[in-house]
């Protein structure tokens, strides 16, 4: 399946953390930056996310704030 | 100022589009993956974002969403 | 791939809309409800969006407001 | 009141659950299809969520992401 | 209808501006601050938005960033 | 730095609340309303939030909702 989201990074899952109903995954990208992402817990356990896995963070380019010095 | 945002990526501006109100802005990261950024064109001309300048791609973490194979 | 988005509405592009930057689909569900998705004009042009098509309306659970008479 | 959202999708909560700051709702659509939303706890505390009742998802369309084969 | 979106902030229109898809809304609040939105250019017309109405600015908590010096 | 976000309301933290992965926090605006921002329990902390800390609500214009009566 093709995605109208513009970004679809590459990365490696370096850490998840589960809370009651929310859960956070670390991804580390191709040059060390990490982007953390905050989903259900429902779907943490179905992806099955563990340290190490390769994924894909998937922004909407709507969501993404420019910052510049 | 400090952000809650988790998501704070360098990059460098590859490109920018604007439309009538909405502007798009290409974020070059260090690993040669690109973030695009769709902002209100005030918000593009205000910081007068050209290429190659160097921006952070900001991104709440509750918009982050995974994909795995 | 397996996307974290606990939503991914099956549905049929009723309408599709081009700005200059921006696009909006309207996706028909089985019940006759309509989803509209704005999103960039490049996304929708790469997806070959045109009416008729079968496709999924992806949300991402935090972005779900419940309102209630 | 009437909202900007274009999409107000009619449904019944199928499901809640609740988190320590955070909830899930589960809201099922006519044709069967579910829609599920992380809110506050607060919020759904404040409007009573319980199984059974008649909802609307509301979704701003920048939030959509489109999905193709 | 009740909202679970924590934030419903009461302001007056100061200023809207269209696109071919997409158009801004300026809101005034009581303090002198103002809030832009971001719609679909459908949406501003069918609430027929023109400065001086007293309207909501509707944002779901999970969408706020802090900021702290 | 200068975001490109249009939204950045000086507030006052009037609460804190921490969940296992999310905290929630209320910022009270100039004008006695309030703003409820679901945050990282981790952002939280880092940014050391307390009650009465001057903060900004920072929100981008494609998440606010206009509602009209």
């Amino acid at each position: 399946m093709k995605l109208s989201a513009r970004n679809k990074l590459q990365g490696t899952v370096a850490r998840v953390d589960h809370g009651a109903v929310m859960s956070t995954v670390v991804v580390r990208l191709g040059d060390g930056q990490e982007i953390v992402s905050a989903i259900t817990k429902e779907s943490a356990e179905e992806l099955g996310l563990t340290q190490g896995d390769t994924v894909q963070a998937i922004i909407k380019s709507t969501e993404v704030i420019i910052g510049k010095d």
